[in-house]
Order: structure tokens, then sequence, then C-alpha cells
């Protein structure tokens, strides 16, 4: 029988990208819903912040960042921050190209992710955060 | 009991980078439905419009666009253009970078979004479109 | 009656921005599984390729690859290179910027998309690999 779980995963967030890998609290929450089978549907409820998966060991964390600060900068000034008196507009414009939500399957009580792939949270506000990662599963379960 | 929906959002877009919030016709169909608990699966069935999420007010809207016409302009041509005499290679460029699909879930009654944050199509095509958004609803009802 | 059904699907894929359309497979799963009503979570389990829908003809994949060389060049080193004595730091960050899933309605039988919109795997390691997509399809079947 199919049934449905709302589970959140809580991460405080330090200045200015941080990337967190919530890969453990991930399991940990299939783990507890009991599920088998099924997908999770994660999502950040914040314009600032960005879920994605990466190896997550510091090169490909510093490779990222390094990408972002050249192509989208966080000193510099944009239309968001001038209309709103705001320092974060370069935080809206990254997290709206990477996007909110992460949909992935749940395969025999686990995430199926690569051997070197972790779900990370990437925040990019430049003030500490509480986040929250609303995840949806829907599937069998034990 | 676990059901599923099917709902679509239409919307008619103007000339070249038209971005609508469609967080309200989003709402509408999950009351629609009857929907508490579950997930919706939006996808925009066209290979130049994209779906992602932002504070909707002009400044992330006019930064999104700036940062767009540096990167992947408009008015370049494209490998896309030569092959078929067309015009909007950027636009498949664009739509391909930020997908066409978003995933979220729906808790006690609602989209899960942030207070600042708003559900958008994307239309970055440069004629007039009717749009579709197809919903996918699964998850429990009243 | 709701089901969910695991399906995967396997593409070997050659050196360095290998995109291949699996959209025909896609199709061969959902009719093998009967699927009439529901939603594919499609998800790439490794952290150098991704999934997203194009026009799948030369022209739209040139540009792609063009926009990647000239803002995540493969020739350059990255830090991820540095520490591993790797040279995939490359395709780490292209992949975390497009994402690894897809979320997607079924409709009638078959996946929502548009008339000229392909679900392509890109795979941007720098060697040959046979990759596995994870389909996880729930929804009504015949």
């Amino acid at each position: 029988m199919i049934t449905i779980h709302t589970k959140t995963i809580t991460e405080f967030t330090a200045v200015c990208y941080d990337i967190v890998d919530i890969t453990a609290k991930l399991k940990a929450r299939i783990r507890a819903v009991g599920m088998r089978n099924g997908t999770a549907t994660l999502f950040v409820n914040g314009s600032t912040a960005t879920l994605t998966t990466i190896e997550y060991e510091p090169g490909p964390i510093q490779d990222l960042n390094e990408f972002l600060e050249k192509y989208i900068p966080a000193d510099r000034c944009y239309r968001h921050d001038d209309r709103w008196n705001d320092d974060n507009g370069f935080a809206h414009l990254r997290a709206s190209l990477f996007g909110p939500s992460l949909a992935m399957p749940i395969v025999d009580g686990a995430p199926s992710l690569g051997n070197w792939q972790e779900v990370t949270l990437m925040d990019f506000d430049n003030r500490p955060r509480n986040r929250e990662v609303i995840g949806q599963f829907i599937g069998e379960c034990e």
C-alpha cells in the first residue's frame, strides 16, 4: 500500500555560500518512516537557497564557489538591492538558477545516490539562517 | 487514500523573456482537487520555457534577465538558428540550463513555499505563445 | 489504485560531453509498466552526469557544448583535480549546475513532453561510462 509522510530537515547555515551535506539526515528520515520503495520530493522554502547533488569534498565545493563568484559575484550591486536597500541580490539570482527542489527515487530503503554523490543544501544568503528542507515521501513502507 | 489528479495551468506569454507568477493558479488547482497532503509535479511541455522559483518583484526578474542577456544573449546567432533558419537558439539554451520541471510538496492544502518565494514560468521564446504547465497532483484529498 | 514501479534505463556513454536521447527508452518503460496516469521520477546516480530536456538535434546540442566549454572549460585545472590528481573537475561543476533529477507527469500512457522536446542524459565525464538512470513510476496502471 502506498502511503505519504512529511518529514523536515533543519539546518543552521553560516554566512554566504554555506553548503551542507544533508544525506545522513535524509537517510535517517527514510528509515524513520520505514519506506522501502518510493520517492522523496525535497524542497527548500526560501528564494536564496537551493538543493543539488555533488561529490561532497572541498574541491568541487570550492570550484562551485569560484564559478559563482566569477559570474554572479556577491560584492556587486543588483537591481533587487537597489529597490529594497538589500544586499543579497546575488543570492536570489544564484538560487533561481539552481532551483529549490530535488526529486529522487527511494529503492530498497535508501535514496538512489551514486557512491560519490551527496545531497546538498546550498545557502547563498549573506546572513546565518535556520533553513528547512521539506521532504514529502510517497511509497511503500515496511 | 492516495489519489492522482491532472490539472493544467495555461498562460499566454508575450515576446522574449516573459516571466509569469503562476503561484495563484497553482494554489487554485490544489484547492479544486481538494488535496491536503501530497506532491505537485509541474512540467512545461516545450523546449524554450522553464519553471523555477523566485521572489517575484521587478528587481530579481531584471537581475535574471541581465544575467541571461550577458551570458546567453538573444541577439547572437546560434547553431540551432543556422540549421533551421530560426532565431530562438538562445531560448533553447536557456531553457535546457534551467530545466522544465518543478516537484514540490503540498502540506496542509498548500504548496510548501517560503514567504517571499513564488513559482514562475519563464518563457524565453521570441514570439507570443500559449504555454501549458501540466500539473500532476498525487496525495490525500479532503 | 496507485502502484509503484522501479525501472532503470542504462546507457553506455562515450568520452566527454555525450548527450543521449533517452525518450524512446522512457516511453518503453512506461509501456512495460502499463502506466496510464502518474509521475516518472528520473535520477542519474553519479555526480558527473545530469538530466534535462532539449530539442534533440545537432544545433542546440552544439550550442550547449560551446556554452559549457566557454564558461566551464574541460581543459582547465580545477580544485577537485588538484586534490585527487583527477581531471574531471569540470564535469562535477557542470553536473551540479544542471542537477541529477527530472520529475515529469505521465498522462494517457506517455510522458507529457512537447512535440520538439526530448529527455536527455548528459554525461560530462572524460571517460566512457555505463550510466544508470533510475526511474520511479508512481500512478495508475491499465
